[in-house]
């Protein structure tokens, strides 16, 4: 009930986040019997239970019910995250200032017995580690028996000296394929004190999953190498961070990192060689909550690693970070959202209020600029955007001159192309003498039509430069683009939709956030919808982990998203390869 | 209402032993209304719930209910085990065979859902190890998805190669402050394969908890140290008995250990000095789960060992074994009886159905044979047996030449002079004159009256072996014998029973085994009640962690003794000094 109430933006009082131990988010039930639970009678009195009052957190509905909740009496703290979400700030740890009362013959409780009393008192029932009973009567009369304790989910992970309430981190981690983001995040505040990203130290051992999966088959210690290199990637962030923020690793208590399936079957060194062969089936799909110190992340020894879960071996806890942050699935607006996280591998959400779709469309590399005649990753010189009208205007990374172009920049291209006429809807290019022939295709542009070893280009720069595109590239743009296009095209087929159904399409990436929308939405990587609602979500990966870490709530909601999120696997689609074809063409209207 | 029925002896059927996972422990209610729990709505059909079908082990109850049980589908396995319990075998560890279905495109369950569904259908709901999911993904197609699971608790910590489930081994072990028992136990069987005992390591250290507890303060390294060596005690055995019975470590998976607060503080390397120190607290009471990794015990890498429970500083995990296993507490006929274990620190537990009381009385090392003139522990030579009639007839252990006189000869001895009159019942040792002036007394009785640099004493051997016993030695006897019998006064005096109200007395541990019930009541070291009715129970510490081992019911149950056992603080009680004073003397009382 608490959960739902959640859901429905209806704020519930609560202090241990939905566990049962706090006896704040008590409800009245007006309408619909329901049973006390345990919970319900250690926290509410006899009376309390007669009258129908229990603890939401513990209510499991089974039918309707109607319920009166009491007007909160602290206003709760939140705050505006991801895509505008409201999210309760209720992270998963804790901390409590305890003052014990000093053991005497009347009163010989065991040392652990003391704590856990006073935290019971708080509200919190956790379960002490065994590196905290080792600890426990050194540091109890040490301390006078004036201890802070630390409280990571239903775990009590450390006992620190004196008041330490205010010394409260987070780490919020994406491992993305290309790049890894990890956020420093105070949880007494919910501000983000440091964030930084690099390489993922696995780059070198290959541009995308399928041949990182390939050199774990390949070496024998290939597994190992790629675990190391995350882990070391992670750790000389999280070193460089904190100790630029002026923050202990002692007081980093809990990450939360998420990725797609097989960045987290590398993190945590499991196998991830099914996921790459048929039938493409993960080790885990679910959330994974373990000591860091099973990994060697640094962070207080003590501290816990939680991951978001997939939904399927190609839609992973990235994409439910995604959603988590952008609230495309049960949404309350009751309007539907797709979501399209463009890379190699395209993963995409068609979310409704009701039911909500994820699928995976494999696109290959050409977004990232591989397999393209000039193109180059997003870097210094790489024409990151592209203009026609009576000649070519060209924008590079760093205003520097031309050396290549990259994801972006092609889809500009291409979609300029397409608008003046010089790729056809079918994607081929035209020659110098049939552009000239239509006469609509400004003189300049015409020039540029040219062939290079027998095959048509289009010379994006000066000669000198000679950055050209070819017949091939924009070939390989339509694959790429279609893939992604079939994949929502099956997913909006599934539920009805036709592109005026959509209110948003958002793009989740960093490849959604430099490209053009509007090109986009010309070459059909996107649906034709008002181009003011082809919205870039930025990390929304990186957001979601910051979501989980902040709200426990919400964490525990993105764990059930697959209850209600279908993953929809193409290549067992049979409409697929027909949509696949039809989406390989360019869309013929141009306006809007 | 599962434990509430096995306390009354009422079998419920059951494969999990009372989790909740695997439905069969459904009984119908004929009498008080119980809500229907998760697990009922899972296991049972509306039909059935509207019926009155509640699953018995999720079934909390508040008040006064009837029950319908339903006959048992198959006879619940159970072994007479300890002092005549009849235990249900139902060990906290499973293993289950699972043949899986491969995956298809249509069927992309995640491989740990795939072996979570399987364990389901069988009734169990564990939670996967790290190391599990790391091989997850090889173990099950290296052995065409046909794997065994090993659970213990609610984890799945092992998944084997094949069809393993007849290797399934435990060990219980009890850790004496002097000697160490381990025994490998066949957890399909209950049979006992294996089991040796031998000095703990820590020995070396100090005899008693009070002197390993000073080593561990004295010394920078001390803690370190006695972990080490008990934990090196208890893997040599392991190593010799399993390799002595064939049993493969990696099939070992659950240790159970007893022991004294201290031992168990040193076990887990907690600093035990608040145990030694006003006002007497251990870090924990409570049972503790860890993995064995935690402490580099031998056995499969992911086995856990638990401990029981203590009840105090002084009343520990091996006392609440040892009521496990005698059945002192809550028993069934509604008899009083009173549990003693006589050592360094007698334990004492007075056990009845409705109320249970402990005790620790800090009786010194007298039954050791410690600070006795001619003392010795219980090894070849000791004089364990003395009888008294016309001269003195000894018994040695080995049948030796006497060398000295252990526990339970001195019990045997001073119980005999009292009996003969050479030593009064103030404890005072008559000289030869006054001896030879009661007529009474044989004359080679009278003989042996010596002095020894001016102190009476009694020539217990032929004078060439000169083992005497020394007034000061019945002094200490009768210091010892008093600080026991005031624990077990000051329990009956609180539940005001007289000697006669004692249906038994059980007298526990080696010295327990090897003392003679009639000169134990001869001197007041037991209430007075028909000597038939002293009974020695042997190892109960041991015999009871056996029985936590072999049943998950009554280990669950004697976690819970601390609700019903009140642990009575002497040092606190206002009557115990003068109860103290009057127990000094021996019992006037000579015969039944």
């Amino acid at each position: 009930m608490f959960n739902a109430a959640n859901w429905l933006g209806i704020a519930i009082d609560s202090t241990c986040g939905g566990r049962g131990t706090c006896g704040k988010c008590k409800v009245k039930m007006l309408a619909g019997a329901l049973a006390p639970t345990e919970a319900d009678r250690k926290h509410l009195t006899p009376a309390e239970l007669d009258e129908g009052w229990r603890l939401s957190c513990r209510a499991l509905v089974h039918s309707d019910c109607l319920v009166d909740v009491p007007r909160l009496m602290t206003s709760p703290k939140a705050a505006l995250l991801g895509y505008g979400r409201h999210v309760a700030l209720d992270p998963n740890v804790h901390k409590v200032f305890l003052q014990l009362a000093e053991p005497t013959l009347d009163d010989q409780r065991a040392d652990i017995q003391r704590v856990k009393d006073a935290l019971l008192d708080a509200g919190f029932e956790p379960h002490p580690t065994f590196l905290v009973l080792q600890v426990l009567p050194k540091i109890l009369r040490d301390n006078n028996y004036r201890v802070t304790a630390v409280i990571v989910g239903d775990e009590l992970i450390a006992l620190e000296p004196g008041d330490t309430t205010g010394e409260m981190y987070g780490l919020a981690i994406d491992i993305g394929t290309t790049t890894v983001v990890v956020a420093v995040i105070n949880l007494n505040t919910s501000a983000v004190v440091a964030v930084k990203s690099t390489l993922n130290g696995q780059a070198s051992f290959g541009a995308d999953v399928i041949s990182r999966i390939s050199y774990t088959m390949m070496e024998p210690d290939g597994l190992r190498t790629l675990q190391t290199r995350i882990v070391d990637t992670i750790n000389s962030l999280t070193d460089e961070l904190t100790t630029q923020a002026g923050v202990a690793l002692n007081n980093v208590y809990e990450i939360v990192a998420v990725g797609n399936a097989t960045m987290l079957h590398l993190l945590f060194g499991i196998d991830p060689e099914p996921i790459a062969q048929y039938p493409f089936v993960p080790a885990i799909e679910e959330s994974v909550t373990l000591p860091i110190s099973s990994l060697g992340l640094h962070a207080h020894p003590e501290a816990r690693l939680t991951t978001l879960p997939h939904l399927g071996a190609y839609v992973g806890a990235d994409i439910v970070a995604g959603v988590l942050a952008t609230g495309v699935a049960r949404n309350k607006d009751e309007k539907n959202r797709l979501y399209i996280d463009v890379g190699t591998n395209g993963e995409i959400v068609l979310g409704s209020a009701k039911i909500t779709l994820a699928t995976a469309a494999p696109a290959g590399p050409a977004f990232e600029g591989a397999q393209i005649k000039c193109g180059m990753r997003a870097s210094e010189g790489a024409i990151e955007s592209v203009r026609i009208d009576s000649d070519v205007q060209l924008q590079t990374i760093g205003n520097a001159p031309p050396i290549g172009i990259c994801g972006s920049g092609l889809v500009d291209a291409v979609a300029e192309l397409v608008r003046c006429g010089a790729v056809d809807a079918t994607g081929r290019m035209l020659s110098a003498e049939e552009a000239r022939a239509t006469h609509r295709i400004p003189d300049a542009i015409v020039n540029r039509l040219i062939e290079v070893n027998g095959v048509r280009a289009f010379l994006l720069s000066s000669p000198a430069e000679n950055i050209i595109l070819t017949q091939q590239d924009v070939r390989a743009l339509q694959f790429a683009k279609a893939a992604i296009a079939g994949g929502f095209r099956v997913l909006m087929q599934k539920l009805n939709l036709a592109d005026d159904d959509l209110h948003e399409v958002l793009l989740a990436g960093s490849f959604g956030s430099y490209i053009n929308p509007a090109s986009a939405r010309a070459i059909g990587l996107v649906p034709w919808i008002p181009v003011e609602r082809i919205i870039a979500v930025g990390n929304a990966a990186g957001e979601g982990a910051k979501i989980a870490l902040l709200s426990f709530r919400e964490r525990e909601a993105a764990k059930r998203f697959k209850e209600f999120i279908t993953y929809v696997e193409l290549s067992a689609d049979p409409t697929f390869n027909d949509i696949f074809t039809d989406a390989l063409a360019f869309p013929t209207r141009q306006e809007d």
